[in-house]
Order: C-alpha cells, then structure tokens, then sequence
C-alpha cells in the first residue's frame, strides 16, 4: 500500500492492514518515507486512535527495530514497572531494590526528565559516580546476578521508537494514548521482562489529568501486553500533589533512602508497597497482593531491601557512603523557608506547577539539552485540605542562589489556592486495572 | 508563537491568532518551518477547520506570496468562473466568449487535468497553435482589448498555495473545504477580478460527491468573496453523469463549438447559460438573470460569442480553422462503437469510473509528468433512466489503438448499473448559494 492511501486510510477511519502499516514504518525507519508523511499519519492517529491490530503492527516493528535483551531460559521470573511520571516521583529507587532483595528480577530501564516531572535516572546520577549507561550485556548479567540492573535508555532498544518520538515532539502528537501505550510497552517488552506493573498517574500534575484517560491508556498498555503473552496490570494513583514531600534529585534520592530504612512520607511508602506486592504476585514470589503486601513492608523494615539499595550503587560505580551519609550527597548554597503568606485552608495544589517551579530552579529540563543542578529543589509537606496559618511553612526550598530561591519561593505560593471550596484530595490509589477490568478502590 | 505551539492549538480546537498564522504560513514559504510540522498541522486543520478570521488570514498570506494582476481603474468590470471540475465539463470554452462577447470582462486562469476530471487547458491545447502561457502583462492587456483572455496557471501567481498544494496531495490532506475554498479563492482575487460565479459539482463524478459539502464550499467560498469585497455565487450543478456527450479534449472541444453556434447538448447550453446570466448580472450587464439568460441565449444564436471565440483563438495564437473545420483537429485512428450488452433500465452512471475511463485512453493524467493524448476520448449519450437493449449503442470510443478501446469498452460497460431501483437523477442545477443564503432550484 502507498503511502499516501495509508495515511487515507487512516484518516478516514478505515482499518489499516498491519502488515501494511509494519511495511510504512519500516520503511519510515530507514528513510524511505520522509516526515512530512509521516506527520500527517500520526495527527490522523490523534484524531481516529488505533485499531488494537494496528496497534500490535506497531508495536511488533518497532520492537523489531532494535535490540532485545534476551534471558534465554535463565532462571527466575523478570518484571519491571513504569511511571507515567509525575512530581516527586521517587518510587523507581525504592521499588527496584526492594522487589529484587525477594526474589523476583527487575531489569530497568528509565528515561531522563523532561519538563514538569522528574526522571529516575537523573535522581540516581545524584549519587557520585554512579553509572546508568551500561552495555546491554552488562545490564543482563548484572540483573542475573544481583537481581536487579538501573540503566537509561540506549539506543540500541527500539531506535524507531526513538526516531518517532522525536517526530512526535515537534509535530504536537505526543498526547496520542495509543502512541503513547505502544511507544511504552516496545521499550519494557525489550527488556525481555515477563511482566509489568503499571504506575498510571492522574490529577493536575499527570501527564494525562484526567482520571478516564488514566484508565484508558491502562487499559491499552494491558491489552498491547496480553498480546504479547506480558502479565500486565496497572494502579492509578494519585497526582493532584507530589508523592512524598521532596521535589528535586539529591533530595529525593535522599527520602527514597528514608523509605528504603522503613521509614519516609507515608504516601511514598504506601504506593512501593503496593506496586511491589503486584510485582511479587507477578513474580511468583507471593500467592497474593496481602501476602506481597506483607512481605515487602518487611524487607522495608528489617534492613534487606537498604542492603540490595548498597549491592547495586556498588555495582554500578557510585559512591556507597551516600547510604549512611547524606553529607556526601551535593548540597545547594542557598536554603530558605518560604511561608504561605495568608491563612485558610490548601483547596488545592497547582502541581504541574510546582513541578515547574523545580524545573526553573535547575532541577529538571525544558529541553533535551538543559544541564541538571542535582542540588536544588524543595521540601514541600503542604496538602490539600492541610489548616495554614500566614507564617506556616510552605516548602524548604534548595536553591543555586539567591534570585532562584526567591523566584521559586513566589511560584510556589501561586502554586497554592486556599479557599473552603476544596474539593477532597484524590484517594492515593484510586483503581487497579487488569486484563479482567477496572476495579475502584479509593 | 512557535509553529509546535501553533500546531496543538489547532488539534485541540483553539483559535489561531491570524498574525501568529500568517508568520507561520510565511515562514513555510520561506523554507524555515520544515514540511513535516506543515503537515501535521494541515491534518489537524482537515479534523477542526478553519476560523473564519484563520482562513481570512490563510487567503492573504497565499495572496501576498506572489503577484497578483493589477486592472487599476480601467474601464469595465470583470468577472471569472471557476467549476470544481467534472467529467465533460466544457463549459468555460463556452462561457468566456460568450460573456465577454456580451461587455463582461473575463480574466481567466485554468489548471490542467489531474484525475478523472480534466482541464480548460488540455481541451483549449488540442487546437494547433493556442498558446495558454501568456505572461501576465499579456493576460492582462489582452482582456482589456478583447474581452477576455484564457491562460494557465503561473507561478508568479500564489506560490505559497502551489507549496502547501504539492504537500497536500502527498499527506492526504487535499480534502479540506476551508483549503480547498482558500486555494481557489485566493488564486481568483490575484486574478483581478470583481466578482466570480462558482459551479460546484455534486454526485459521483464530483469532487465533493456529496450535495451538503458542495453547498459548505460554495458558502466557505462566499464568506472568503465578502471578506475581499468580491461578489460570488454558486450554482450547484449535477455531477451524477458526465455533462454534455463528448468526453475527451479534442472532442469536447468540438462540442463546445456546436454550443458556440446555438446548438450542441441541452444540459450543456443550460449550465452555460445560467452561469453566464450570473456573470452578466455581476458584470453590469443585465439587471437581473432572466435578462442575462435571454441575452446569452441570443448570443449563442446569432454567432457572436463564436465570433468572440474565434478572435481568442487567433490573439493566442491557435489555427482558427477548426473552427469552420475541425477536420483541423487531431484525430484517433481508431474509432469504434461500444454497445451496452445488456437489456433494462439505466439505474446509474459510475461518473467516476467513466473519467477514469477517459484517462485511461490518454484523455488526462494520473500523475503531473503524464502526457496527454488530444485525440482520445468518447462519445457518451446514455443517460440515468434510459431504456436500452443489448445493442443499443453505450458510447463511440476514439481510441490510440485497438488495445486501448478495448480495455476503455470494458470500463465503460462496467460504468453502467442497470436496474428498477433507480434513484432520479439529481436536478441539472439544485441550488444556488449567494451571501444572502441558499436557494433550491432543483
């Protein structure tokens, strides 16, 4: 099929045949079909979705573009989880090694942040001389071995996925769940995972706000793994405020080891346990998410899952005493109280925000090429609903200097709205999704 | 605002700002917006439309790309035509003669054939000699000394919509009324003229095949005419079987002769004379259009828009011969009779397939670089609701060679359903649209 009746096709809201759509991609991939058509295809994609054939075409080719890393019949059970990303998102840290000290695999592969939400790699490069570009080979012994590997992305796993994307960035066809869904999925079935716990964020500081898209593009990412014989299943959780209480890289490596020493914001804890309980059912290392539940909040407590945290900074080049010494974690100039400036109650958080307020303090990115600050961000304990007095504290923030401090200190306090209007605060796990359907828990 | 910017705004539905659009136009013109982010926004314009201020603002920046002809004040008024194509339409050959040869000025740029409708150009090219590539000095001087003139399109006219044409047609975005309304119109005000009848075609032949699209253009139309201070009105005419007998250049050509001198087919007189009432009522040149039908009428009769003809044909440069002989123009070699084959009633015309047919002779082009054969083409005179035997005659094919008619045969037979369940054929003229709204004619 041509091209051009491809892109017909699809924007009249006919079916595609997959093994047509695989041959445009492909030919996509190695320059034979030039952006300009590819453009118009994925704007159309926007607009009429993907039919769940055409989905799995193009998750099959783009797998088919690169690398798989491949366990063979090595033994042990793999799964990884991903977030849809959201602000003081440091599950990543506490998860990998926490599921890894019980027994179940989990080779991960995280992104860089980019715009209002941190990314784990970033997070894990506060450490000094950890390393996350491991070779691929490396990456898979490592995970053999110790039970669990954090790299970035490489090149080398579903580079069309990477051409893409970068298409998509400049065309404003990022926000497409199928493309989205399939873009996700390609890169964690490469990591030759048996299964996947899906960290879905929704509320005003989610990439998709609103709660029926969550579920949506759970429900999409669940499917797209069915087909490719991957147990999928997908918590909704809540981002209408940052998880835990620290927004910034060093910072949140620093509560992540908080929670990996049983302790740490409550709100953290509670959604690592209930990811890792999945990943444990997932992993045939728990009957049932009670028992998952049960025995990842004791490795929390008694000290394994700190000691797997310490095997793999070890392992990949980084300085350990990070562990028992935050000290050696680089630390900002410049720290100050903000207050909240009046009295009344929080109705509610901006926080994309305040996620942008951090970005503007050095610690995140706008674009691809913005260098990281590890050192800055903030501590900001306030929640919807939380009584305020003009003096009380709003954020600690952390800062490179003094302009940027007092910058963020005023995004912060817009990014607050008190009033006796507020709506109740999301439930912090709202659904759980699997392959059977959606159920509402909070 | 930057052209990513620009892009989401129009897939969400936003209005555009016209300032921010015409930068963005301006600078795909100049190379510094790349096709691809083009493209995706013409996709996203295909899913929401136009603002009437953004397709204002999209009509000024494809008119200020490049020249526009100039009649200053001089004496006169002028007026065009433009048919959004079909099969057999013949009709300008006709209706510039005719209305300059009434005191109307008729400035009048064509295209040529693309598909299964063909083009003023191809059919004006079969007489020996015609020059259509006039620079727009001559265009211009030669319709205020004769009347009228009838060139082709030229790049100094509207270059930014021969772009965003070229990219249209290989993205799947052609089908659009505001950039199909926008890419005429804007090519007719370059023309210089005060006013502008439009035929927009309806049925299976059409481009629009369906009558409520038509009647969208025709106002998407009107609305762009009023925004420029042009008048314009629309005639819906039948496109659900070819108009006229002859289909093919040489051949329709010679049909538009016999309605120069007064003759010819009936559907073929009755579009030109109401599209010339129009004209001559825009024109200055009657007062309403029963005055304008009875005077183009007479016209045709007494020979002075074949005189009018004639003197077209010599300032361009063509052997005026063929008029009187048109033995002058080229013929095919082979000239056969195709019968239906079959006994019942007409239920339709494939008005498509039968263009299609035509091209396939030779008669049009599949893709720009495709010559065109003069000489090709058919006689058509079977009609939706004719009662037909096995051997009553389906058309007389003029043919480069035996292979071709033969295979055009077969086309052509395939092109009629007969049958009891005909639906009536559409009216000659449904409707006509003006700024003051739409009327049913038919």
């Amino acid at each position: 099929m041509r091209a051009y009746s491809l892109i017909l096709r699809k924007r009249d809201g006919h079916p595609v045949p997959p093994d047509a759509l695989r041959s445009f991609l492909r030919a996509y991939h190695h320059g034979d079909v030039p952006d300009y058509q590819m453009a118009a295809f994925l704007m159309a994609v926007f607009f009429r979705g993907l039919t769940p054939a055409e989905l799995s075409a193009l998750v099959e080719e783009v797998l088919a573009s690169g690398e798989r890393v491949d366990f063979g019949g090595a033994p042990g059970r793999r799964v990884d989880k991903h977030s849809t990303g959201g602000v003081g998102d440091k599950v990543s840290l506490v998860l990998a090694p926490l599921v890894a000290c019980l027994g179940v695999q989990v080779p991960m592969m995280s992104g860089r942040g980019l715009g209002h939400s941190g990314g784990t790699v970033d997070k894990l490069e506060s450490i000094p001389g950890f390393r996350m570009d491991l070779s691929l080979e490396r990456f898979r012994g490592q995970v053999l071995e110790l039970g669990t590997a954090l790299i970035s992305q490489t090149p080398e796993i579903a580079p069309l996925d990477g051409k893409l994307y970068a298409l998509r960035d400049v065309t404003a066809t990022v926000e497409s769940i199928p493309l989205i869904a399939a873009s996700i999925m390609s890169k964690k079935i490469a990591e030759g995972i048996d299964g996947l716990v899906l960290d879905v964020k929704t509320g005003n500081g989610a990439f998709l706000p609103e709660e029926e898209r969550a579920v949506e593009l759970a429900r999409t990412m669940i499917a797209i793994g069915g087909d490719h014989g991957r147990d999928v299943v997908a918590l909704v959780t809540a981002m209408d405020r940052p998880l835990g209480v620290a927004v910034g890289n060093a910072l949140e490596l620093m509560e992540a080891l908080d929670a990996l020493r049983g302790g740490g914001p409550a709100d953290l804890r509670e959604v690592t346990v209930s990811l890792a309980a999945e990943m444990l059912v997932m992993g045939g290392a728990a009957d049932g998410v009670a028992e998952g539940r049960h025995k990842a909040a004791a490795a929390l407590d008694d000290g394994r899952a700190l000691a797997m945290f310490r095997s793999v900074v070890k392992a990949q080049g980084g300085d350990a005493a990070v562990i028992d010494d935050p000290a050696v974690l680089p630390r900002a100039p410049v720290v100050r109280e903000v207050t909240v400036g009046q009295a009344g109650r929080v109705a509610s958080l901006d926080t994309r925000a305040i996620g942008e307020a951090a970005v503007g303090l050095g610690a995140g990115r706008s674009s691809l090429e913005d260098q990281i600050d590890h050192r800055v961000g903030f501590l900001l304990p306030l929640r919807p609903g939380d009584v305020v007095e003009r003096d009380t504290v709003l954020a600690e923030v952390h800062a490179a200097d003094e302009a940027s401090a007092e910058r963020a200190a005023g995004e912060l306090r817009s990014a607050v709205r008190l009033g006796e209007d507020a709506a109740p605060p999301r439930p912090l796990i709202s659904h759980r999704v699997t392959a059977a359907g959606v159920e509402r828990l909070g």
